[in-house]
């Protein structure tokens, strides 16, 4: 379609540019250069492309926005407003940035409508977009038929600098031109401005011969500042390249229209009220009125929203006829969309008896998704390039790959990650954010730190993914100490909103995914030996989800132990060794510090009671512990290269150790009474 | 110089090739397919251009040689022996990945001579070499003299397909591009196998294209099997572009020789022995003899060695030379060789009164480092694009830029990053690692979580490098919880040979500076506030080296409060308040974790003494605190966005909140004597 200029396109975008400098002058604090200056390709996005239904936010065919440049929500939060989305009035944009708002300082999605993804750690939009254009190509291949075209939507992105520095995006944009996603369109606000000044100091690279390198269709428009037929020629050929995903490089000016237009003094704070009076006065508005809408700008928003109000009615039309001739695949869908697991799934899971053999927790987490990946469909696996290692690929997978490659297709389940771990952890983000799958992947233990900027995101965002992270501790041996986690498990503990889960044995290993599965607002890491671990006395599913509980218990006993993980077991053998010294001893299983510390105080004094000493046993940092024990029993420095064994025993973690250890605390505090942590706080609960 | 094949050339191949294989089978672990594959290309490179020094590993100008694909690291540690390193005898090689060995699973700086920098972790080493460049540059410019061209090494770096996958060594790449480091020399394994299979599953970019995009000298050799004099040219041609860096794309076959070459299967797995004996076989080896080295390779290879001891021996002249010309410079270069600080640089920390303003530890900061930029010239800044937030420039500072750029030379000592943390955090360690600086950079806290590969890897190797991460806790505002980090303090705190310091004052931000300065071979994260601090009756600097200390005694106190950072100012409001009801309080700094965990244990317990109940008080996680206290006062959720005041009342960190949470502490235990953590474990510690 050919373009054509609205009466209103001018008048829309300078609208933006001065509520954008409005909004920030009001708080007095964010970030205005940037939404001025993307005013003009964020108007022709949303006015000819965006179907978007701000009534139903959550339609599943939507057209998905990312703004991976964070720092610049001012001009999403204003698109919400003129799109009239219900919880976007213009108070909300005066409170920009303030306590409670729906317009905080960067974009956070399941906090404000209309949000896809949560942004501002640059790079993570970037990746996350790619996510969202998987998951749109996933459905596609899985559900359209002819004549229904159900999952069609685009995903849209814009992108600064700052984001394109960011390995992450590298990461990213490497693996979605290898995917030739071509619903996916970015478009890259070139100004040339970051918080150092001209990008001249430090980012000179080629940026669409980069892009070319790995695969994209690329474009520019050299005037993003007033060229609106440019810009729209761009989008719309990039809508048409559909078998690799497309970068616009779009010239702007940041903060154009300021006196200190193009310049990084627009870029983090607000302009002079002066300054914004002047803009005003460029663009034709009252320079002495603030938060104006003109009556034709916002009718002009109206229509975007009416059009995006009907296709969300077409599509439902469209969903109901599928219905009809596909119920199967119909229900498949609208279950998905309510959120809701497949009746009885977690009947898949196995469970183990004491006298099964001894596997490796990876091994179990195999069994595990081989097992799921039938019953709940939605699973969506992966790893960063240690498939055979993290024991991530159920036995019927397909890769997700484009069909040319002759390596899979796009309605595959196992995605071919490669060593991009903080990539795949942002994509596993856009995934869940799509809303239809359950992302899960893996990699080392220690490669999770790779991606913790996008685990974090994770949590914050409560987004349902999966981390499958094998080779825990320093059980995976020879690897040494470049590979072998003993920070990552207090850090990964320490996050909000995210399940580190360490489990023992197969039936821990099942309630961890159980837990994982059934928890729709928070990610989980599974820590997963590659050693082989006993099945333990006294484990169960049901008892995993309470996050610790008792495995051996002892009415009299001298001491508690408490472990996760591999160390269970050891604290097992040390229980054998102690009682035959006549040392009585309670063993305490620990997979989920969150997940326990969830459990009523009285079940947790119960696993953890006062009286006698309670000693923690595991194989990472002892920080942590102390919340639940008086001594502690870890490793604070560094691994080290050898066979699994023989770490174990240099770093004292055999069942001996641990007895030797444990008969120390009990000679000590003989004769004194303990009072546990827990019930410190049961105390100051009460009061 | 044309090249000249040598009679010893193939059979030193051969012999390397050989040797890979049966390091790995006699250990049984490791990886072969790399090292065999790679055997022309670092043969090449170690007999024709290489000059290090095996008897005098440290020699300052030697070339340095970076193995960025870590895993096949039985490469590096053959030539090791070759070249005649006096802790890699033969019998090292058959103790590959064994307990107590120099020849641990990655290669490990420190730990075994001639290791330059730790790899294995994919990426790193690639961003180690870009610094390692940076720092030859910086010497070259600052202290080279017509007719002295003291420094004058380049840095060789072996990479392969997962090392540039991962991000980063994008962020490495554009940065060494921008900077035009043409003493960078890249050698990319292109194998086209990785742990998954062919890098046709994930890894379709075009590389050469990626790199011109970078601004990089880009040439490939397309057998790099066989074609010695195509690796020889290549490498002269790249020496030979002085304003660039370059990578050379070597086409090889992983396991070259094997049966199984070219596959994914001689990749991270011994091969068979029949196999091994058909290498060996072909090569013209004894198929039943392992470890052999013919007489005429390890002449050759004595050869390079003695080249490399006579380059070493001719600098030390022209440097004797030069200080008769130059004894200042001189003298200024060996005090650097010999690792130590200039006399009385410790002068400059500046001191404070408790009636001096209230400053930002940033601010603070900021002042350090430009007292300290000029006591302490070794020191190398810079910032991942956040100088204006960070306040890391000091007012003389020059960009460390290309003088074409016109906006700096190589002589400068401030570092224009990018938003590239990841890459800056290993770019500082190759900083330290070439042994003449000490990296300080500075980005936001929080995002010092995208770089913490990098930051483990500095602790694991000892590395001093100082983060400047500021914009600490909630109390950076309305950037909301996107950016204000909750699980980074004690995510820090686990990391073995870390220093995380969280200083409370202006004397704590100077104590924190002089511990990470005077601290060789371990690496600082100093957590600054954006807002006012004020400086607190009873820090000192002295003090601050403890870790931890009393601010505030009082010996019939009904509560201790511990806290750090800007929490401690609020526990002396606590105080106060509680004073006024009748409630003593005690008040302890807790700076840095570890640094107090390293004091005397009764120091330890004299700061945190038993009886009276311990409350801690950080607007971090309390994770972690239990180890030294009964109670915890923290946010163990995400923040939120808002004005930092707001915050501080919204999370229930104020003086007012924290009284009354010590005033329910003490009701709650009033009457029972409580057990100090430390006295629990000094009691251990005793028996």
């Amino acid at each position: 379609m050919p373009f054509t200029k609205a009466a209103s396109d001018e008048k829309a975008i300078a609208t933006i540019r001065c509520l954008a400098a409005d909004v920030v002058a009001k708080s007095n604090s964010g970030h205005p250069g940037a939404p001025m200056g993307m005013a003009p390709m964020a108007h022709t996005l949303f006015s000819r492309f965006m179907n978007v239904n701000p009534a139903h936010s959550k339609w599943v065919n939507r057209d998905r926005f990312v703004l991976s440049n964070g720092h610049a929500c001012a001009l999403i939060y204003i698109l919400n407003h003129l799109l009239g989305y219900k919880d976007m009035p213009m108070e909300q944009l005066k409170n920009f940035r303030q306590l409670d708002s729906k317009t905080p300082g960067h974009p956070e999605t399941g906090h404000t409508e209309g949000i896809e993804v949560t942004t501002g750690p640059l790079g993570q939009g970037f990746a996350n977009a790619v996510g969202l254009a998987i998951a749109q190509a996933n459905l596609a291949a899985t559900f359209n038929k002819d004549d229904f075209p159900l999952f069609t939507n685009h995903t849209f992105m814009f992108t600064g600098d700052g984001c394109l520095q960011e390995g992450i995006s590298s990461e990213a944009a490497s693996l979605a031109g290898h995917l030739k996603l071509g619903n996916l369109i970015a478009l890259y606000d070139d100004n040339h401005i970051s918080i150092d000044g001209d990008t001249a100091c430090s980012f000179t690279e080629d940026v669409e011969q980069r892009f070319l390198s790995y695969d994209w269709h690329v474009s520019h428009v050299l005037d993003g500042d007033k060229d609106l037929e440019g810009l729209y020629k761009a989008i719309e050929e990039a809508k048409a390249v559909t078998d690799k995903p497309s970068l616009i490089r779009v010239k702007t000016t940041i903060g154009f229209g300021s006196k200190q237009q193009g310049l990084a003094a627009t870029h983090g704070a607000p302009l002079k009220a002066d300054d914004i009076e002047g803009v005003k006065q460029k663009f034709g508005m009252d320079p002495k009125e603030a938060f104006v809408v003109p009556e034709d700008v916002r009718a002009a928003y109206k229509e975007i929203a009416d059009r995006g109000a009907e296709a969300d009615a077409k599509w439902t039309e469209l969903f109901k006829a599928y219905g009809d001739k596909y119920p199967q695949e119909h229900a498949e869908i609208a279950r998905r969309i309510a959120g809701k697991l497949p009746e009885g799934w977690e009947k898949a899971l196995p469970t183990y008896q004491p006298s099964d053999a001894a596997v490796a927790s990876r091994k179990l987490s195999e069994t595990v998704l081989g097992k799921v990946a039938d019953a709940v469909p939605e699973l969506l696996g992966g790893s960063a390039d240690l498939t055979g290692s993290n024991l991530t690929r159920w036995g019927n997978a397909v890769d997700f790959q484009h069909p040319a490659s002759q390596l899979g297709d796009y309605s595959g389940k196992y995605i071919r990650y490669g060593v991009r771990e903080h990539a795949m952890g942002a994509i596993m983000n856009g995934l869940a954010a799509y809303g239809m799958h359950i992302p899960t992947a893996g990699t080392f233990l220690n490669f999770v730190s790779y991606a913790i900027g996008a685990v974090r995101l994770s949590a914050l965002s409560g987004h349902r993914v999966i981390w499958v992270a094998t080779h825990d501790s320093i059980g995976l041996g020879e690897d040494g100490p470049t590979h072998q986690p003993i920070e990552t498990a207090i850090a990964l503990r320490a996050i909000p909103n995210l399940m580190f889960w360490r489990p023992a044995d197969g039936n821990e290993v099942s309630g961890a995914y159980l837990v994982a599965l059934q928890s729709k607002s928070t990610p989980s890491v599974l820590a997963l030996s590659r050693q082989n671990l006993p099945q333990l006395e006294g484990s169960s599913i049901e008892k995993t989800t309470k996050g610790g509980y008792v495995v051996v218990e002892n009415s009299s006993a001298d001491i508690t132990l408490v472990a996760s993980g591999s160390e269970v077991a050891l604290c097992n053998e040390a229980a054998a060794k102690l009682g035959e010294k006549g040392i009585k001893v309670r063993v305490v299983s620990m997979p989920c510090f969150s997940v326990f510390d969830a459990q009523p105080i009285d079940y947790r004094l119960s696993v953890l009671p006062s009286g006698k000493p309670i000693l923690s046993v595991e194989a990472y940092s002892r920080l942590g512990w102390a919340k639940y024990s008086h001594a502690q029993h870890g490793i604070d420095t560094f691994g080290a290269s050898a066979p699994a064994g023989e770490l174990f025993k240099k770093f004292k973690m055999t069942g001996a150790d641990v007895a030797a250890k444990a008969e120390h605390v009990v000679k000590v505090f003989q004769g004194q009474t303990l009072v546990s942590p827990i019930e410190l706080e049961a105390q100051l609960q009460k009061y």
